[in-house]
């Protein structure tokens, strides 16, 4: 069954701490921050004090995406302030593989996301040190991105990629998923999803009613991937 | 009398809006925004999401501090998010003139952010753009960090260069601003206060209490200061 | 049949509205335009301001060729200037599907422009919003480089993995292109080509005697492909 | 008598051998090549071919103005082309001593341009290898810029610097140079005007009346500048 | 028969003359220089001075391995130094192939080094101007990393490339080469090895004793192989 | 008396342990040890490895001369392997209180070093956290360059803007200071030396010979300024 977690930055940032005990009984499985630099991407979002300020309110498992340039000169900094599991751009770096065995060296679970245009070929070498992927599916830097089509066929060779593999590696998506991409990303191995403004912040539902009804959806798409 | 803007990053951040609502009511003059890039200063804090957000609650000005590399490439960012005043840092841009008359232009204070030890020749033929000048009394990034003794002088230096040009011009006083330091930054020129952990957020005091109890040590201050 | 686009870069730099007016008269398809930045390759060619002069004295198509680190902070310079294509280098940006994407939206045909080591993954995902790819077959920066033999072989893969994946894409060579190149690039499947000193500048003959040779040369040379 | 310096980046880019063959014929001191790379500044416009282009149509020195980063990995291209004069901009190098140094080794006049915030301490210790200092009395990258008025105040300043120091040095000013500013600058101390679209190009007159009419004005404030 | 080449980063550093006369007379068949920049790798190591002395007292070939941010801008100074084989990192450059054409055009062997992450897409289009990869078997930048295991799997998927592609390309392995990871990557096709701390410098027997030991372990798997 | 500090960059690099152990018994003062990233400098030297393996063989000061850029983020290597005195470059960082306080914090004795171009305004506020002031009186990068003549007029300026501050720092020169350099810098106020090629290696003379000499002319400098 597919993972739930909200993006922090979709949420309301003027009431973070209600925004994420709303989220913890509402059931989601784990929380998504966005990291920006301005450089990467053109934006600034978040940073370790406010990580650290909401690690009080939840127990659940903090996946920091970092969307910055030389993210390996920065891990620190989201280690102590409470990560769990970390995701660095292959792009951002040019030393992938160091940069994620010392996070599995400190105990953090190591993600790579991949901006839409990226190739798999870049993971090819690295499979043994990767907890998860996280598949783009806008361009990052913005909420309410276009979602990129051919991001679907990614997902499927990425699955058809770590099966053939043998590694234990989940599959995020991150950008524009709502009940209109869902079925077709879960049918192509998406197991972890990032929630945010397409169907969790912004909605007329509370959170606990969204999350519900999402939870109802996937498993209903899950059944007919599975029949097939 | 010098101007109280709470700097949010030493506010509590799970909880902004509340904190903008009881600062309000507790008569601050105006906010102080961190923004950081890991690259300029080598943390993250926020962006103009949460900007966005705030302005929602509080019609004092928003006063935001780029500690970003080449700010003339985000300035829109935030000044559509509710900027009313930006300061940019002299050392990260080549384009100061051109940056600050930008600024100006779209009906935004302009101000220039100067690290500890930079010279107010840099600033010399920009005196005819700029609204204020924020001397920074600690080294950018974090919160915490230890006032730097020559900064005293460097104030009363710019004091006299602003004198003598007959622009006008305030002096923002910028980290470890509290009852030690504030004596002599506001003997020297300093009219606008940046307050952090060290006399308003981590106190016993309500906003309310620390902000009366400041404005009294201020006016006894100039007080003093005119007597002489 | 190929459509001939000369490099001006290569033409009479002191005289290029004559130069433009000479060759529209003897029927090239499109201008290409190298602009260089000094750092992605180590010279300085020419800006937007020559690309809208020369607007005036054409109909034809102009083809920009973006030889510059982070081209997505100049497209509207371009784009303004009166450009119908623009061409980017996969090495010099992290966001190419955000790029390309882009410039379709605003209009202009899109294509991506690749360094004789660059391998064909870097499109992969991205073939749905490219309308032309651009195969370096000299090392770009300079007039008047080897041809790099390997690059044969790189034009008649991705001739494959176009037809393969279904999309409408056209393939330009670009460097050294002269009548002993010709024959096979145009056998690997090139489209477009960029006409520099080995074919049309500094020869002996007319544009209108080279342009009318050059196309009964390709004329001969399809109908031998075709043949096969 | 100021000598007069068209900047060709506002003349005819379609046919610059006859703007030169003109310009040359109306008596002008010398030619203002801008070049840019995207980067100090955000334009493109001009490179090494051009300037090797036009060299063939005049005798006049050459002036290329290097508004680039790290000016001193790109002097041999200019030189070859056959600059006579290079001025590279204060803040784009660490290393302005060794690159002035280098130009004066290769029998090239060499310049320091100054961006409208830039202190003139930053000449203070290469002023023995200085041949013109380039004030920029706008902000580069684009014709038809605003001038800065405290510029007057620079260019005076730098006058005294210069008379002070001994050394024989020529002050350029750049940017917006017409009849309603040449009377200060010429007051303040400018000996080299660069002409633009202010008193130039894109005006009714001939170039030859044009130059006959500048040098008469010129002439007038002279006089008046040696009357006091 | 595998090539030996002593790692100089792993000698005396305070005694390297010496440490090469032993050495070469140990029948050594080239060293290794590893050059850095605190930038492609976080340390610093060694210059040209230092091979250009050295070069007086071995005339073996001398490899040096350059860890260095656009190293294309770098190579005269170690040619002129007297290296005889450069490697170039094909993630520190936008521009491979003219890099590894520009060595070949004088009379250096051109080869590319590969991080552990990186994938030979990297490599597909310049195999004909390569004379050795060197595969780091270990994140470069430090003596003593782990060997990464992964990279068996590319030392074999490399050795597959280049027999299908017919060049004449030596694979070299650089990373924790010693009894324990010389088996495997002999058998996968490894031919140069970098001799470091786990073989050859630190050990209690002589250079002499340690590279006959070696040669003859060398020689032993060699013929299990050959025997497979 | 001026303190002589051999720059071992000129040294044998091949048998740096040995030429240690002489100048040590020669009564050197410190060892100057010039590390180059390629970047701030074109040039690359040496690094910590070497510096923590000459450790071994004196007790004197080493002086560690960072031409790198950010050497923020560089400090702890050469710390670690020994150094007791570092020097930052003022154009190499945004950054310099912070830096030169972190040095001093650490124990290290923190020095400032200029480029021949570089202003003295940049040191105004750091007097307080610096032990000495480099005064590159060469362009740093090589060996054998000339000596720059404004920079007596520095140092000068320097020994003033020094003692009107009340301080205690030390001047030290670096390039070509030589028996005929030596007479001005410690006229106008060095007070330590570092000795390259023009008066210690490469010389005749043993280096006991070469120092002792050379205190007897430093002595009779000494002897002379002091009697004006």
């Amino acid at each position: 069954m597919a993972l739930l977690g909200p993006s922090l930055m979709c949420a309301d940032m003027g009431n973070l701490k209600e925004e994420v005990i709303r989220l913890d009984k509402a059931g989601v499985d784990y929380y998504h921050f966005d990291v920006m630099d301005g450089r990467f991407v053109p934006n600034f979002t978040m940073g370790p004090d406010l990580i650290r300020k909401l690690r009080e309110f939840s127990e659940k498992p903090f996946d920091v995406h970092l969307m910055i340039e030389k993210p390996e000169d920065h891990l620190d900094l989201f280690i102590d302030a409470g990560a769990d599991m970390i995701s660095i751009h292959a792009e951002a770096t040019q030393h992938l593989q160091r940069t994620l065995q010392s996070l599995r060296d400190k105990g953090i679970k190591a993600g790579v996301a991949l901006n839409p245009s990226t190739s798999l070929t870049e993971i090819e070498y690295v499979l043994d040190v990767i907890d998860y992927v996280t598949v783009m599916t806008v361009n990052p830097g913005f909420a309410g991105q276009k979602f990129v089509p051919l991001m679907n066929k990614k997902i499927e060779n990425l699955k058809r990629l770590i099966e053939e593999s043998g590694y234990k590696i989940d599959i995020q998506v991150d950008g524009n998923i709502g009940y209109r991409t869902i079925p077709e990303v879960i049918e192509n191995g998406a197991e972890m999803l990032v929630l945010g403004t397409s169907c969790l912040f912004g909605q007329e539902s509370t959170f606990q009613e969204s999350i519900a009804n999402l939870r109802e959806f996937i498993k209903n798409q899950q059944v007919k991937v599975d029949a097939k």
